[in-house]
């Protein structure tokens, strides 16, 4: 994945995804050292990074009538719908039958068929991986695909258009396909510090390990990082790139939530607050000039479940 | 008001108040003509404009140990007391009974002395005159003071300086303190359009009329744009600079509230929707090309009153 990749496919998916805007927060904020940036990729359609990786997958595919196929109950599900629809394409998102009804009704009412699966997400992804090879339907791959890595990638080259000497970017992680895109694009040039739940140390445990390995996960962000084995291609990005993944409580996660409704009038889902919850549990300390990017995305919350 | 006035103002409360970030949005964005960009300023300090003539009016009066008095249970009372707590200054601030708890309580977490009058806001607002007189505390006006409307006023500077050939802005209208500082700063050379809720006809009525006059206020963002009567300082710019005022109903100011958060994530008071209202309901239609900034000021609502 190299710089060259991330710039293919930002010339792709132009004019289909929003830039997102940054807001510069004064020092001090949230009583965290260090001059904080916001990167609202939350504004994004669909409410999260998710669509940059479905838009550049879908640009770089041949589709046929067949159309495209993801196992999703979350943001990637709604990415993929909504691409589809903007592309002219069929699309089918399998979900699991434990994914909650508004994100199942929500990705329906996008124009996808969805077929929801009994049992958990590898039962869907399962039932996904199946129907691509009777159909022959384009398979896109959540986060383990190198144009659906690339298209997350775009965000970290927007980000460093925006916002000149980045010393830090906080990113929440998943199955690492945006913290592999962001890394692959900074290259070492900026640290890439990864932002788990303790609840889903996906890559944090890859690392340890020295390859992707089953966990377990769970808590509240599980619906949006909950992914239980980091993909190849972000592994190998994060080993060589990645500076280190701290790991936070989810009671942290709901704090953070809270507080970046209070402090900034910016409503995120757990998954999207979660590097603010690494500054406010100093699980990552900067240092009192560092300018630090917390990449916000992920807003598929109901509004309610946020304290006022 | 002069570009030197609001310029000066600038140079005052920088460093206390944010640079709110604009969000560019897709051609044909809620299915409107023209280019929409999004004015972010619901990100401001206490979730609204308020802050800026908050922050340039204490900076430039001379304030003693008796502090700062303001009249208000909304966005301006969030604003100085959060400005005087910054500043070190005491802050008695007059609120009608009338008030949602939910904001009495928020002006008193921010450390101002809050006394709920009885009756409504001009009985708050005549309390609050009183002990001005009778204590030599600095009166703050929420909209018709030289200060207050320059600081404001930075809104529309910061805005050109991040948005190049704007064509149109559209600005949701209470006394007209905000749209008086962003009308002088563009000084005829963007349009400058207000929005009102029918219910609260306050510039329409005065433009009409010659001169401010008192109007009946109500319905879903009487809290925000419920000033009985314009400003003179605003009702003169606006004569000159603003080039109309549109209203919208009230169900259009909710929709618009909906709309933002489903297409946007972003959360807003009703008084920060109705600049999108205008827009859904085509009170203003823009030309194809015509780049047109909605002001979105007003994150102080309970997340729960805006569906998901």
């Amino acid at each position: 994945m190299t710089r060259f990749d991330i710039e293919t496919a930002a010339e792709r998916i132009a004019g289909h995804v929003r830039e997102t805007p940054v807001a510069h927060l004064d020092p001090r904020a949230f009583g965290a050292q260090g001059l904080l940036i916001l990167k609202l990729e939350l504004l994004q359609h669909t409410g999260s990074f998710k669509a940059r990786g479905a838009f550049s997958r879908m640009l770089s595919a041949e589709i046929d009538d067949s159309g495209v196929l993801a196992a999703s109950g979350g943001n990637f599900g709604l990415a993929v719908a909504h691409a589809a629809r903007e592309l002219g394409h069929r699309a089918e998102i399998f979900v699991p039958e434990t994914s909650p009804q508004v994100k199942i009704d929500r990705i329906r009412s996008l124009g996808a068929e969805v077929h929801v699966v009994p049992g958990y997400y590898p039962d869907a992804f399962a039932a996904c991986e199946e129907r691509a090879f009777d159909t022959g339907a384009a398979f896109l791959h959540p986060y383990d695909q190198p144009a659906v890595v690339a298209g997350q990638g775009t965000l970290g080259l927007e980000l460093a258009r925006q916002v000149p000497a980045i010393d830090t970017v906080l990113v929440a992680v998943g199955g690492a396909g945006l913290i592999g895109g962001i890394a692959a694009w900074f290259a070492g040039e900026s640290r890439v510090i990864g932002v788990e739940p303790i609840a889903c140390p996906t890559l944090h445990a890859a690392l340890e390990a020295g390859a992707p390995v089953d966990v377990e996960v769970g808590g509240v962000a599980a619906d949006a990082l909950g992914a239980a084995r980091a993909g190849a291609i972000g592994f190998e990005i994060a080993q060589r790139f990645v500076e280190r993944v701290v790991l936070v409580p989810d009671d942290a996660i709901v704090l953070a939530q809270r507080r970046l409704w209070e402090e900034c009038r910016v409503l995120a889902e757990p998954g999207g607050a979660a590097p603010l919850a690494a500054l406010l549990t100093e699980a990552y300390v900067p240092d009192a000039d560092e300018r630090v990017v917390l990449v916000i995305s992920g807003g598929n919350t109901d509004p309610a479940s946020v304290m006022s």
